[in-house]
């Protein structure tokens, strides 16, 4: 948005107090839903206008949904409205002295302060990899990288250079988590699938696809038979799993891993690792490993007022010693939790504290295949694993006409092996210095 | 497309006629799909990987359809795949002298060539207007302009001067053909019934809709009795219709009018003129107002083997002596009988010349209502022309996968009065100077 003087935040004044959030991801929309039923002045703030369901980041990405799909209006999506303000701005800096936070446009007062920025890509301090690789934790990530897998399609048949061309088609995926995983089965759909058609004059069988992790095994937070056959259906798929192995360099063609093995790819995807979404303007004693740390109430670590919920906040528990894991279950419940503990804290009560309930994780493969893990021990993997894999992202995403809309793509996509939206709507741009030549001596640490 | 010196089209050599066709369109598409059943060699080129169905494109703006339903994959689109090449690249010139074509990466002869693209906006040498205003021919432009329509009324809850936020509401557009009218109708219907719930802070009263035209009616290719039809429907949706009226400036707020009248916005919508889409190479004496002079059978003027069909053809008639209108039905008739005469040619017949079928034309003003005429003389208007006009294009559009995503979306806006899509997925970022304040003296032609 271009931001001009005659603009400034307002709210009008109210009698009752005014809770301002932060990000309309999971743990911030759960929260406004619910807190916009009861008597507070609800402000949101967030840089986009809309809510994304990330899980399905990875089916924009290759080509399976549309963008819209998985996005919806955040003013849509809180249905109460006349104590719901939404802003669509940047907070620079939280000013806790002054109960208020800096935006873009001039200063808003809080009465609660609510931390809801979520987590974003951790390159883990190497620059040459933020600058060459395609994560994925944006809408706009997502469509970058599907533009990129296509256009380089469109680039293998302009070559004759059997190196360049492998090159232009290889994908390599850094990072055994669930986004590794499901994207790894996305894109060899698409190799095995969709791509032969389109390119007859392609021999489809050079495309490598490789997944690198850096432990001994994929999917660390789900048990170790699921890892196994998550990769046992990966490698039915064909995708070539590297494992024990670490990325140094890469410069935008070459990725050279620990063990001196050198792959070629202009296709770099980096999944392997999210960091808190921090905000200027609370102390370093606040913060541990990029999340804010909070107590049981999610309150943030010297702070009555300031709350933080979902990624960005890191709750320790017995069981999760360095904080609860970034899921969007954990962001769900403390959102829904939250609302009612202001709830009570207005009314004079004391807060409830926060139990984590564990429903499980899964991640899907591909075509009738996931794993799934349940609470008390129950897992299972193959089709039966699919369908519920589907049926609770079907669930959990906001909107019937998402829904509804997803659930039509996917009956196609299964029926007739087609990704309907393989198309450049905005070709990707590299970022500048992205395609100089290949160096001898890769940057500086700091170069950019 | 980042390109690279290795890169370069080649395509193999064939016993059969090598056909290129510039543009992906209606024409060019129509073409490529006949004529990869014949005995020729099919190279299609275009900047794009997709054909857009561009009289949807307005619905796409105004947030009712995604933009991935009104395209699809032209490697997808042409089903025989044995002798078609697609190569998504920009030509830079035609060489006539060596029967082949300059494309960013090399030469490619052609034994026929076929021009197919199309046309683009027109704005009649007004700089300033090109600058700031939207124009509606492109995919991303119709992505822009929903940005640009959603942004403002984020902007709007953020300013109390009441002037700006009504030049921050209005829109103004200028052309009331078919794509004036029907933009028209679909952002009064978002802003009678989608906007007010989601900004219950604003006065949407106050927000006005413009529609300039420079004739003394709407619809000018159509009856009058169907001009009149669609201004009074687009007067009930509370559009201000000016008539007889030439934008004279713009400079990103206010716009003057050829009578002195001054109207506030920062978003003018430029639908009033287009032309020809020309390709360096061919001579002046070719060309007549951009389009190629063709022959009845399509050869452009002073070419045996250089052929153009659709809205960049001009083939002029006893009934049209200015040149067929830019019609999609004319670039599909055309491109339809270009592939058998080609096919003709090729066994040494003689071709046969083009005569357009008049299929009727027709406009949608929203909700219920539409204007139809079909050729003979018959017109309606109301509920069964708006029927009319979403059945011919569900019937038009290509692909059952896009005819079934949008009637889906079309049942759901209907029924529920919502637009699912008012998401802002890319921020608009107005180009350079948009911004600058408003000048007392407008800049000079030809500065920028």
């Amino acid at each position: 948005m271009t931001l001009d003087d005659s603009l400034s935040i307002h709210v009008p004044k109210s009698d009752w107090p005014r809770v301002v959030i932060i990000g309309g991801g999971f743990a911030g929309l759960k929260l406004s839903r619910s807190l916009v039923r009861k008597k507070f002045q609800v402000v949101l703030i967030d840089k986009h206008n809309y809510h994304g369901f990330q899980p399905l980041l990875y089916q924009v990405a290759t080509a399976g949904l549309e963008p819209d799909s998985i996005v919806g209006p955040l003013r849509q999506h809180v249905e109460e409205r006349k104590n719901f303000y939404f802003r669509m701005l940047n907070v620079k800096q939280i000013l806790p002295e002054k109960k208020s936070v800096a935006t873009d446009v001039g200063e808003l007062e809080y009465d609660h302060l609510v931390i809801a920025t979520g987590s974003k890509s951790n390159f883990f301090g190497n620059k040459d990899i933020q600058r060459h690789s395609f994560p994925l934790k944006k809408v706009t990530e997502a469509l970058d990288l599907r533009s990129q897998l296509l256009q380089n399609f469109e680039k293998s048949v302009l070559t004759k250079d059997i190196r360049k061309r492998e090159a232009l088609m290889n994908v390599v995926i850094v990072g055994g988590g669930p986004t590794g995983v499901e994207l790894a089965g996305a894109i060899a759909e698409l190799r095995n699938h969709v791509l032969p058609q389109d390119y007859p004059e392609l021999n489809l069988k050079r495309m490598k696809i490789y997944l690198v992790e850096g432990a001994g095994r994929l999917l660390g937070a789900m048990s170790e038979s699921s890892g196994k056959n998550a990769q046992a259906y990966l490698e039915k798929f064909d995708v070539s799993i590297i494992l024990n192995k670490l990325v140094q360099t890469y410069d935008g063609e070459t990725v050279k891993l620990n063990d001196g093995t050198q792959l070629y790819t202009t296709t770099l995807i980096w999944a392997a690792g999210v960091m808190g979404n921090t905000v200027k303007g609370l102390p370093d004693e606040a913060v541990e490993r990029s999340r804010y740390l909070v107590n049981e109430y999610g309150q943030v670590k010297g702070y009555e007022d300031i709350f933080a919920v979902g990624d960005i906040a890191c709750l320790k528990t017995e069981e999760h010693p360095h904080g609860l894991p970034m899921l969007a279950p954990v962001a769900i419940q403390q959102g829904k939790l939250l609302a009612d503990n202001l709830e009570r804290l207005r009314e004079g009560k004391s807060m409830k504290p926060f139990k984590y309930l564990d429903k499980g994780t899964m991640a899907t493969v591909g075509r009738n295949k996931a794993v799934v893990e349940l609470p008390g021990g129950l897992r299972f993997g193959g089709f039966f694993a699919w369908i519920v894999w589907m049926f609770i992202h079907l669930l959990y995403i906001i909107g019937f006409r998402n829904k509804f809309i997803i659930f039509a793509n996917w009956f196609w996509n299964y029926v007739t092996y087609d990704r309907g939206n393989r198309v450049i709507i905005r070709t990707y741009k590299p970022k500048k210095n992205r395609d100089r030549k290949t160096e001898k001596n890769p940057p500086k640490d700091g170069e950019s």
